[in-house]
């Protein structure tokens, strides 16, 4: 159905650009506006709102379909001119925002024809929007992370001595969908030993042993809502010195940047008290990405929690803080990550599986 | 290294509708031109052809390589603006012709930015050039069709009773790896019995039975080219009459269609061709998509073989033949494919495992 308060929110966003109506073709704007997946392939497929008129969906006969979603329905068939169908649709003597996407073989012909006044980027506004998640959304994101909590605890039971990481990661979308999870959010991170300290390292044929760091970053998506989160276990034996210090700079980092999220401070500051406590233990250069990113339908929405991003965070907003340290100098590799929802007077960490070194196995 | 005959066909594509310059974005129109795969994501990738002036690719520095491939290299960094960038490689008083993929993103700075006289989508000059493969292309095509014949042959093996089409489907990867492919070129099509009167059935947990119709539609990619093959089988027990009627009347609408192949037919004559014999034979209403699709570096390239393509075949053109009847009434589906190389003075067949009925298991 289509949702009037999102509508709006898209609406007012636009006209602070002076624009007043648009033009989206991402699938995932469409099912945010109007609650239904449609996935045209290299079909056109558009959901054109505008000021004071009734959102219109433009689609291919072959995705017809029945229920009533709050919206105008057009449909066109396959070799169907498009731009006298969307002509009247649109208002010629206004700019036209577009999404950022528009395939050059839909927008030309739109700008051929002057179907508007101008042509704008205009996916911004959704993803402005999409950043600030109303209650429903807020709910969706809590039951992900909370089904990610219980699916962590469930993936520290399946380490044993040579055991690979892909036999550990295979295992995790049947433990995802016992739990209710629809399917991942991200194909799952599990990394042992030295290939915890490569961030970027994909399950291989490595083999568990004594002493292995254990890294699962890991997310699944609940009623279209992702999760997504980073713990880094010991196995089979406590860490040793330098280890347990890196591993407690990491916790520090990750908790001090969580307290300090509230409405009102700026993103770059978030950054910057966890890379601070980290470049202070002597590992700066270790900490070698953005602190999160946000997050909501999609694993990374538009945001950065990074030193680059000018916004200030406000309530509604959702993002990951996953500070990390990679040394191969130490051979170790740990990152500690949670998602926060930002609200009206302060931050509500999403995911409650605990932070201390944990010995598994 | 960048292909200079190609580039002049491109070229020379491009005169026809009175552009001299052109920017490409797609990674096959990329590749086909300079021998090289470059997947930038969401980051700006372009080549810029222009007449008389060497090709220019412009890329982000992560994509930083050193082979020297003919062409001239312009890098730019994250958060760099594109337009300025692009200003001087451009010819501000003509037309461009940009992919018909190009993102509205980069597009519309382009625009605004006036980089050109006009914008015209042109990927159909890419597409036009890539219908009529080179020698080279030729070569490919024939070889990724041999693979794909030798694997059929070992895919009649793996029948038994009670097997599932997944099984067997799972199976394939490994055996066209073993045959030298590459990978498929799109996933396998395993359908049993009634299942293979489905054309978009996909592999599930049907059991194979005594009797049952076994459908393989099938393709591996060999040296970045395509191969394309159907059969049907009949497991262990001889058709019936109606189902060897029907097996019969695809067999001789597939090989009267290539029969006719040759430079200088219609298109659309091809296709009729093979649709009045299912006709006649009283199953026009079952043979329910077209006779085949262009195709080479991608499974799908620009041409259908239907009624609607106005063009006539040429020299060069690969495309698959692939009539099938789909009776649900008499629970039975077949489809015989194989892909046709058009030659300067007939067709050749590239697919070399025979139509007769085959019983198997």
């Amino acid at each position: 159905m289509y949702n009037a308060l999102r509508g709006q929110k898209v609406l007012s966003n636009l006209r602070k650009n002076s624009l007043r109506q648009c033009l989206l073709s991402d699938p995932y704007a469409i099912y945010y506006l109007c609650g239904r997946w449609i996935f045209p392939g290299e079909r056109f497929l558009a959901l054109i709102i505008k000021e004071d008129d009734k959102p219109v969906l433009v689609l291919n006969e072959l995705f017809r379909f029945e229920e009533e979603i709050g919206v105008r329905k057009v449909y066109y068939k396959d070799g169907q001119e498009l731009t006298s169908l969307l002509g009247p649709l649109l208002n010629e003597n206004e700019a036209l925002g577009v999404d950022k996407n528009l395939p050059a073989r839909y927008l030309l012909p739109l700008i051929d024809a002057k179907l508007a006044s101008a042509f704008v980027n205009a996916s911004w506004a959704v993803d402005d929007a999409r950043a600030l998640k109303d209650e429903e959304e807020r709910e969706k994101m809590r039951r992900a992370s909370l089904i990610n909590d219980q699916a962590m605890e469930r993936f520290t039971k399946l380490v044993k001595e040579g055991i690979t990481e892909t036999e550990i990661a295979d295992q995790m979308l049947g433990i995802y969908k016992e739990l209710g999870a629809n399917g991942y959010s991200f194909e799952p991170i599990v990394a042992f030993g030295k290939n915890a300290a490569d961030p970027h390292h994909m399950p291989d044929d490595t083999k568990l042993k004594k002493g292995d760091v254990v890294l699962y970053d890991v997310g699944c998506v609940v009623d279209e809502y992702c999760s997504d989160m980073t713990r880094t276990f010991f196995f089979l034996e406590e860490p040793g010195e330098e280890a347990r210090r890196i591993y407690e700079l990491v916790r520090n980092a990750n908790e001090s940047a969580e307290a300090f999220c509230a409405p009102g401070r700026k993103i770059a500051d978030i950054d910057k008290t966890a890379r601070d406590i980290i470049a202070e233990g002597g590992y700066g250069k270790d900490f070698t990405h953005r602190l999160g990113h946000f997050i909501g339908m999609e694993t990374h929405e538009a945001g950065d929690v990074s030193q680059a991003n000018p916004n200030t965070a406000a309530a509604g907003n959702t993002f990951s803080i996953e500070p990390g340290i990679y040394s191969l100098e130490q051979g170790v590799g740990v990152r500690i990550e949670d998602l926060v929802l930002i609200t009206e007077d302060g931050v509500e960490v999403l995911n409650h599986y605990p932070h201390d070194i944990q010995i598994i196995g």
